[in-house]
């Protein structure tokens, strides 16, 4: 099967996550996206999730860095894609990364522009709190 | 916190499931819904989510009860939302249910209807494969 175009926009995210380029960051998103930054905070529109993104950054002291793993994507109504995908995050002084499965809700534009409309990075695990 | 509306709606597709009302159930989708059936198997469209669920319920032998845990729903942009949520199935010959951490795109109609536009019940467990 060939690769899902949401899986390069994903890695592409990712690396703008690595490299701190987050006005980057922020071109993957919908104005009024929703961020899970853990479990019971959420941050929304841009200028929180901006925010959120520099806050984690320095939390890992500046050296995050986000890889993919397994994807599924399930395409449905009204230009929605429901988005399942391993994520490693190699932070410093841990010689394992942390692997969650992520959670994504994306939505097409009517340019044919995917947006991410719900990142949680938490995946079903948010069930546990 | 007060119950989110989408709970209440869950809670009434699964009745409908249990009662197999599929007409009553196909209310609950939006037109070119996915659904997921079991893994690498999806269903488009309410004519085929229909069929899905006629064949799902013989499966089961007519014995399928659903019933709902724990929920989490993160509304994002556009007016879509991703819900988390536990799902219980008794089935018939076993005395413990089965335990599914199901993830679900919803999205409201200009109208102020929630459809349902993704509805995957194996949730993140469909990277497994």
């Amino acid at each position: 099967m060939a690769e899902h175009e949401l899986r390069q926009l994903i890695e592409a995210a990712d690396r703008a996550i690595t490299a701190e380029d987050f006005d980057g960051l922020m071109e993957f998103y919908a104005d009024d996206a929703t961020l899970v930054v853990k479990p019971g905070l959420n941050a929304t529109g841009k200028t929180q999730i901006r925010k959120a993104f520099v806050a984690i950054a320095a939390h890992f002291k500046n050296a995050l860095k986000v890889r993919q793993g397994r994807m599924q994507v399930i395409e449905g109504a009204d230009n929605t894609a429901l988005v399942l995908m391993e994520t490693l995050l190699d932070v410093e002084g841990q010689a394992e990364p942390i692997v969650r499965r992520a959670t994504y809700v994306f939505r097409k534009s009517e340019a044919g522009r995917w947006l991410c409309a719900v990142d949680n990075s938490y995946g079903t695990s948010l069930l546990d709190g």
